[in-house]
């Protein structure tokens, strides 16, 4: 498999499950570190992303919960929010999943990233959330 | 005890420390997280905040440590030193405070939080400090 | 409901997600900090944890995440990594799990997480893993 | 000042606060960075500890927050859990800051510490603590 | 040496690492915490970064690891990147150093430390870079 | 290039930088998570660190910082002080570089990895570190 076939089927898994933000984040990447943005494409979306070992809906909450507990990472919980959506995951799901980070990481980290939760979420009119308790 | 009773227990203690600042966090949370608006209410200031093992003063020092440490947490960190201010901790010894986390979590944490207290010292009338060294 | 209702009911969830280890941790705090030992059980198990809104699995999965990315929690990772058996993860599922941290928090954080995975599952008599890629 | 008189000074400082356990921890550095135990001596304790702004015992609740935050710390932690005891806070105190942690930095942390005042504690001969609610 | 005398020191070598950048932090402490400007003057580049025992050069790749690794800190990689560039480092290689962190903190805080540099290098008119690979 | 070239390039890379210890860590992981070992080796090692931007002297410098920075890294520490003086690195360069992580992520980060150097530099019969000021 060469370097282009890698990158090739990384972009195809990256653009299924980011969509158009995370394509968004490699070309403001190709000015500067050319070689980042192709590693985040065709490894860590083509070689570690597309591993049938887990689901995407599950690999977007373990996913969720690193970058909740990361802190200083809202652009790339933009992302994967959205990314979250894509795949299957309800609003609702989603918000229970920062609410429940609350325990592991604080309320700061949880707070912060609903914050991102919310801008999404009002982004793709899915606000105010029903049936949450 | 209700769940009633515990959030109108726990809103009373966060306007009385956090004044309008913890209020207006809760009402941005309602349409995405109100779960998260509850537990911070009924929970964070209503079972664990109001406890009276360590006074106001001395939980605000603790959290301005754990939120500098953490970093990412500029809205906090703004909410808290206002609250820092509002239970009598004066300018100087926030500023101190901060000053002294640099030996421990290092001048980059230190100064992001320091930016903060300048924010908010100046929102309040309070720069320059006088008195200090 | 009482703040004994509120500790028998998470005490019943903490051994139905933890078994016998969560327990263990509550024990240990007994002499130092009962607090800390009431409010995991009733807060983080029986007010958050019990929430219907994300099945155990799914929250054992955000949990690994958040514990793998903040390092230094190998403790509460052994306690985690057990539940997360306890309550339908696969070991292969777990152990992808952690792969997949390698791309948001890195490789050291993933080695720790895996190290404690290791050591769980051999005592669970669960290794080698079968069947992994 | 010269660099021998800022060291002097701050020896003084660290052994009033930290006892023998922080003058250990210099020794032990001594064969492999003895710049760094002189930073330690004059700087944090001679420079930054010493200045009146704060007194010990509101620099050890910051400094509390701080370490129990960061997380991995447990060998400064214990330092400062003594040198807390030391300069007048109660183990009541102590367990309490911790405990305030979790709404800040999350349970694992804040178990993770109270692990380390458990230990502290044990070897001062203060275990249990009496009067906690 | 006195309390003068190590901040002139500590100036002359702030200015001539970090040129105006690092001074202007400085400056806007001042009415706010003019102790931690002092600090990060006399001490952090008068006393440490001022040591020959590692060249310029070398103590810039190691504060990009740290700051990227911290996470949070784009105030302070602004100043850091500028710094790097100062002292003879090659935007491809800040460019790489940042993608080598990626391996070891993950690709969020590569990713954010990379749009730093990108806004840094867009600043000097070093875009796009060449000879990357 | 197929799977197997990657690995066995990578492999080679890893050996020459961090000797026996790397291999040992990808041995450890074995039946728990081959495929991490697979990825540190023809990933990390393969296709990041063997990239000809930086010298292997700097990209240890950089992962020193990341390692300290990080927390609760002691045993990837410990791979990455040895495999700094594989690259070239002398004693007392890490030390320093140990010792200006101070400034930037706190004296118990700093603390800790010297420790580790400690005790990678007493195995490898480098102590005491002579000329050290």
């Amino acid at each position: 498999m060469t370097r282009e076939h890698r990158y090739t089927h990384g972009l195809e898994v990256l653009e299924r499950i980011d969509g158009e933000a995370g394509r968004r984040v490699v070309d403001t990447l190709a000015d500067t570190s050319p070689e980042l943005g192709h590693q985040i494409v065709a490894w860590a979306f083509g070689d570690m992303y597309a591993r049938p070992e887990l689901a995407p809906r599950e690999r977007q909450l373990v996913t969720l919960g690193i970058l909740t507990a990361l802190g200083g990472c809202e652009i790339e919980l933009d992302v994967h929010i959205n990314a979250a959506l894509n795949v299957g995951l309800s609003p609702m799901e989603i918000s229970e999943a920062l609410l429940h980070s609350a325990v592991y990481c604080g309320m700061p980290r949880a707070i912060n990233a609903t914050l991102v939760a919310k801008k999404v979420f009002g982004e793709r009119g899915l606000l105010p959330l029903t049936n949450v308790s």
